[in-house]
């Protein structure tokens, strides 16, 4: 399987175009230096017009084309949109609001539908069958966007039928279930599997955390199963030289379905990148880019990864908003590649004329002229090449990590304690532990500290100097542990708020807060507020700042005081908001609130400093990134993430430009 | 057929009332100086207590009442509510959102309904046989408010059953649809047309935006056969002097019925006229009252129209809102007539007591006191009487025209491209493209020219001299190719943004924005962005101001700058926002954003001038609108819609006042 | 019965916790000054565990245990939330949004489901068997906080079987529900009850008000039959000296059910007190609380009530808010008792470590130490026990009193008027109306002088001087003619907007408004506008304010003005917003507004001084409240609600402190 060098491609939907363009398409994307391109993610009817009737032939002669212009082909399983024939079958999925999805959309499906189950397996084995050992076949995509659009939970008759079942395989015996989800409370304790609910939005009260937590790992097995169906019979089918992959969609930590488990027995991690989409009138900060490429390499040990889906424009399913800049774009493509990618494909070649992205431009229109997007696309893959390639394929090395975790983000969802924490994105989907670990992740980079992310599970700590654990609630005793025995011998550990509050079971904690962390970082936290969409003046040493989401009034008990509440309406004035604990070699700092960016900033140089690292502000919009070479040899990669020109290491960066340097 | 003069009616339930109190209504009703009463339309179970059983007694003796004190009556067909024998069949509606309509509300029928479509036959032809050629009715009333309420659409069985037939009667056979509608994306494509699926709005994703414009045309092409039917029973039945309309509801561009499709038939169309409802704090703007009422004339090519509800005071269902003061009451009407008007009928005689209506209030009180409502009512309807019947029925003439597409309407619902076009009346219900289309019609308005508002399909730009046509994504060759003609011998085209974005499919145009209308337009838009709820400075000349909605990035090929992009924030500041492009003899202007008031004003008058009129701003608050009357002899009738006196035309106006002075 | 001195409990789960830390839990409640435990209330299945097999042998040791302690059980009947065994039964409730409720959850049940009434009858009958006549069981709670969490209205299929029969019992026959309801408007008569719909709420348009208001009332009427059912049997079974009550929620007034009538059989009414929860960043007003204790204490005459849930501290089901200090936390139990209660109870012992209830803090947590908010509320006990106990158990007197009306609360939810009476608390909950009473009993809490709240059915004006009667839409002649002979001699009533405007068929009166109060009020209102959320200027002699929701433009007809509209936007400047009619010996005030805090509180104190009190402002913390103790001497009760020392009544109050003062 090759892993070495940087290559770029596009994505390109052959049944969607007129067979007598594919050949200009196809030369025309060789020569703007692209050499890969993926297809057939969404063309399920066109490879099975019939229920087990293959026909290949349209792909055939596409990857053909492709193959003829030097261009490998990625192939799609197209599982993600159903063919018409499964059109009246009971295969798509129930919204735990109670809608229920149709045909003519995506995402519509439930991955428990015994007959989609079936179909996706038939269809896959067919692909497998014929593209696997295909030279021209780099490698596979499974299925598109696993868990986006809300697609990471169902609560449809299928689910309705698996989950006593799965609870089953959980439990062994009810009593058990009862217990450890509490059930004495509110008397809702069950006497057999199948009288659990499944986990509907409901019209008043919640459902119990715990039963809402399991349903989530419930939901995320099933898709994880069904995925895993397809990299098997792929991988089975394959030759050693092809990839398999899935592309995964941001905000993923906030999606019931756990990445790492889907994407478990791949090659790689991908992710489909878009800054800026639909109706937003800013992209995010580059600090979340920088969040969401560092969280998808961590997903399978931190080799290196693929954006599948790269914007190339404007985006959008029925709004537009802001547009980037060409320049804009280009960086973002070469942003990727600093943190750890080593194929970028553009999402799209040319614009849909119809359906549902006939807003989401790609690199041409359908007058084939040379936008001015692909113009500058193509020469930031022609420098990229030339100055990227030597480090592309080298893994990321990280000083620091931030850890996150999957159960915690799940609860979370629901149970979000403060409205600080929620961001609804649809009546399903609410993205506030994504925001707020992402504004965790981004001092280290505004410093140009390179920080990995792992989950807990995977997070090896002696791999790294500082490990900032934000919203670890669930603490696993096995992990603090392990975080203990590090901190002694020197590491440092930044937790947050609400640190240690719960057990493995999601239970309050019997011990005072933060529960298991209370030793190591030296403090109690008998009282805490929500501070919503509030926030509350405090002060970093001298610098003042506020803290937003959460205020714990901290009692120290060992520790030293970081960081003070300052603010005259409160009657925690005086006390601390943040603390160190010196533990052996190591330190422990607690973080009780979450810090308004120029405080965040000032805590963070504090804690690199005493960490012996080397934070550096090089401005705001400025972006810096040490990567080593295949020869070992170490070099910076400077990004200016704005309309201006800057000075930053030494060298002048224009605007939207970057360069690569000597890492002092 | 009586189409001269003026007149005022009212509007009346005697079968709310105890019949002892119906001949002092009568009589007070002619006191004031009404001529016609309209009566009926929500008294099914009054007329037809069991199903075939009709018993007109109750309006046969109102009607007697009417005709004694010199009464003209309106019959209104009474099918907007069922009677209490439909409430247990299957006639009502679904609204797209899923959520079932039932028994005890209006607008609560499905038009496909084949019970209801029933009984509405039989109603009506018994209406018809009893009233036609009555030569105490004028004329009839076909339903209420069709497709009010969200009662465009409907997802029930009954359409679920018909939708597949209409597609098949539109596309013959299944894979011109599949081609038509880009199936081939997100692979949604037919092996047959009972796969499709209805038009329900979707829990994440969209349907295709061909598959949601045809489900509206399929919605409005029910609605428009079930009204067909009633026109066209009555017709048959009715004497030559006896007329047919139906009353519309705004705001009607955004519905998904063809309103000219809908009263396609009838004499004349109809409009309720509601500047304030519910719990508005302000009435709309008198622009806007203006684009109403000329969208209403246009429907019917221009004949004089009916304002079938003229509010009286308070309205609302469970809400209410300002109150204006009953001179301005008054003044609405009067520019109703000043727009084209020739018949005004309040809403309503008498407060009911009771039902959904409580808070509608009438002329008079359930007192019977003569309000002060009243009082300025008959004392405008004597003076209007006067001074405007010899000019009511004359044609109103415009110099220029704004042109809107229902089809672009329909797209823009639900794919709406900027939150500047999205005003979320209901779930269901998005009047973004009524707000915008008004503000390209408002300047003509403010500027003392009048205007008509045509549908790009009845436009016949001869008649014009200056056409402007907002949102006009969707070209028709035809129309873009008669307009250039036009243009050619002296027209000047007011283009706004997305001009020629799209053909007639919906698709993206393969040729460089503004498609079909580049050559014309002497531009090339490569670049835009949505501007959502924020705005860019521009600059009209040297006059500042801010584009709103959308910005375009103008490249001109022959046009002149007209308006420039000034704002520091934006990467195409300094570009053209507006231009000019001389062609033969006349004038395309392009308009790359929806400019706020200011800008826009000094954009039309430049626009204006250059086609050698004369726009006249006489304050914002002062309509000035031109009529001949039955002579020739031109007026200038001129309103002031405030509540200060104001000089204007030479003439002092008193507040809410308004003046008829010979046209200069 | 025991009604005398003053006792504090606390709300305790056994059956939540290892039954080794029992006696060491109740111990230290009887330490810490506690009398009584609530338990019980969701433990439906403990006791239950199968269909008529009852085991309270749980529960026999709990109880045991605390009578060896000298703590009296307070046994809640667990019918809020069901067992499993009726899981997969029909007794779930359906919102009047359509969503259907499902098991694990509380407050899910249909109370006109037989299954469930039927198994509700024999636990209680089980309980009431068990525990009545015990002596170690002070009392009952029926069920808990009936009609929260929008239980108060149901659609399901039970409510669709057992309405028409309701309607038959009230109508007689249908042709009176038709005439009643005005079902002329819109067509809705009907030929048989079965025909008329259940209340959900509609797509589009609403349904008829009468049908809704009569739709509240059925829904009242099964939630009282369901408790007075279970009242019954506890009271044949229970001794003299047991009590039964049940626990309310707020906000009641806007909830469908008559809470009169819920607690009619009881001894005393009892409610739970949060004066902040979730994700509230401030708690309510002082004086708010002060509304929901005086509204529950006239519920039963004023017999003195029970607090039974006060909260501890942190509270929230998903999300927190604003942290009271622990001596904020206790002043609000010293308020409970200040205004009527002579039993607060307090929730909860121990938080729970799982469940829905997760962040609904107790006084102890899981580790049982002794937290600060335990300390300080042991302390208050003891202070408040010695200086209370004399006085708790006697009546509060007030000289004053806020009148409500529950038809006009349920009329008022749907058809709001101004969205100044609007605040939706959930799709089927608005507490609009609570809102403003609360606004209108505000001031007589803020000038110190004692008010009561009763419904307009029970108020004996006889024993006010003042009685404030806002949103008195639907006026009773008789309770009409009854104010006006109080007036007559002596009396002053506070008549607020919309007075008089219905009739006891909620339809709008013939009458010109005032109504039936126009004569007693000497004015006439034909003209208002709603303010919604904007605000007019007025004057209340000399103060400047506002006046907001509402704005009545007010012709005197022998009253003088009071408060002026001064607004330069509003025609009606100069028209008077408030008047007083002297009526014999007393006055009415009609206030046509919603007056500013500020506004209000100067023509309250007009009002007040006018009618012979003395209104004392203290500074708008303080809150000041007069009793007797047993032996008749008077007291003044004063607490200061702000975090800093006030002087008030020649005293000092420490920040949240509260003394007991001769009253002078």
């Amino acid at each position: 399987m090759k892993a070495t060098g940087l290559e770029f491609g596009v994505d390109w939907y052959p049944e969607q175009w007129d067979e007598g363009r594919w050949r200009h398409d196809v030369e025309r994307m060789a020569g703007y230096g692209f050499t890969c391109v993926r297809l057939m993610e969404f063309a399920w009817t066109v490879v099975e017009p019939e229920p087990g009737r293959f026909d290949f032939s349209t792909f055939d002669r596409a990857i053909g084309l492709l193959a003829e212009a030097g261009l490998e082909a990625i192939v799609g399983t197209p599982t993600a949109t159903p063919p018409h024939w499964l059109s009246d079958r009971p295969v798509f999925r129930t919204s735990p609001t109670g809608a229920a999805h149709s045909y003519g959309t995506r995402r519509n499906l439930c991955y428990n539908a015994p007959e989609y189950r079936e179909a996706s397996r038939r269809v896959v084995a067919a692909i497998a069958e014929r593209y696997g050992g295909d030279g021209r076949v780099a490698g596979f995509q499974v299925d598109n966007e696993i868990g986006h659009e809300a697609s990471d939970r169902c609560v449809c008759a299928h689910c309705r039928r698996e989950w006593p079942r799965w609870l089953e395989r959980r439990y062994g015996d009810v009593g058990r279930l009862n217990d450890a989800w509490g059930a004495a409370f509110w008397n809702t304790s069950y006497a057999s599997f199948d009288q659990v609910p499944v986990a509907a939005i409901q019209p008043s009260t919640i459902q119990n955390p715990a039963l809402v937590l399991d349903y989530d790992r419930f939901c995320s097995d099933s898709a994880v199963a069904f995925a895993r169906e397809q990299t098997d019979a792929l991988r089975a089918a394959s030759s050693p030289g092809q990839w398999i992959t899935t592309n995964l969609f941001p905000p993923p930590l906030s999606n019931a379905i756990d990445m790492e488990a889907l994407t478990d027995g791949m090659d790689f991690a991908s992710w489909d990148n878009y800054p800026v989409w639909g109706d937003q009138d800013e992209p995010l900060p580059w600090q979340f880019n920088a969040t969401a490429q560092s969280y998808v390499r961590g997903l399978r040990g931190g080799v290196p990864f693929t954006v599948m889906e790269e914007m190339s424009g404007f985006q959008g399913h029925v709004c537009l908003g802001y547009l980037p800049p060409e320049r804009r774009v280009a960086l973002w493509a070469v942003q990727a590649v600093a943190r750890g990618a080593n194929r970028v494909v553009f999402f799209r070649w040319r614009t849909a004329p119809y359906g549902q992205e006939q807003l989401c431009y790609g690199l041409v229109d359908g007058d084939d002229e040379e936008t001015e997007r692909l113009r500058v696309v193509a020469e930031t893959i022609r420098r990229a090449k030339a100055e990227l390639s030597s480090l592309a394929s080298v893994p990321v090395e990280s000083p620091v990590c931030v850890a996150y975790s999957k159960d915690d983000a799940r609860v979370l969802r629901e149970q979000y304690l403060s409205k600080g924490l929620l961001m609804r994105v649809s009546p399903t989907v609410q993205a506030g532990y994504d925001k707020e670990a992402a504004s965790w992740y981004a001092p280290f980079a505004t410093l140009g500290v390179g920080a990995d992310i792992r989950s807990v599970g995977s997070l090896d700590p002696d791999a790294y100097r500082v490990v900032s654990l934000p919203l670890y609630q669930m603490a696993d005793p096995a992990v603090v542990d392990r975080l203990g025995r590090w901190v002694e011998a020197g590491g440092s550990l930044v937790l947050g708020y609400r640190a240690g509050a719960r057990d493995l079971l999601d239970r309050n904690v019997e011990a005072p807060l933060p529960g298991l962390f209370a030793e190591l970082a030296g403090v109690r936290v008998p009282r805490f507020e929500s501070l919503n969409e509030t926030s509350a003046a405090l002060r970093v040493g001298a610098v003042p700042g506020r803290g937003g989401v959460w205020a714990d009034v901290i009692e120290p008990d060992g520790a030293e005081t970081v960081a003070v509440w300052t603010d005259r309406g409160k009657f925690y004035r005086g006390s601390p908001a943040v603390t160190v604990n010196r533990v052996g070699e190591g330190r422990v700092w607690y973080v009780g609130t979450s810090p308004s960016p120029i405080a965040m900033l000032a805590l963070y140089r504090r804690i690199l400093k005493a960490a012996g690292l080397r934070p550096r502000f090089a401005g705001a919009d400025v972006e810096a990134v040490e990567r080593r070479d295949a020869d070992g040899k170490a070099w910076r990669l400077v990004l200016n993430h704005s309309p201006r020109r800057r000075r930053a290491y030494g060298a002048t960066l224009e605007p939207w430009g970057w360069v690569k340097l000597p890492a002092d």
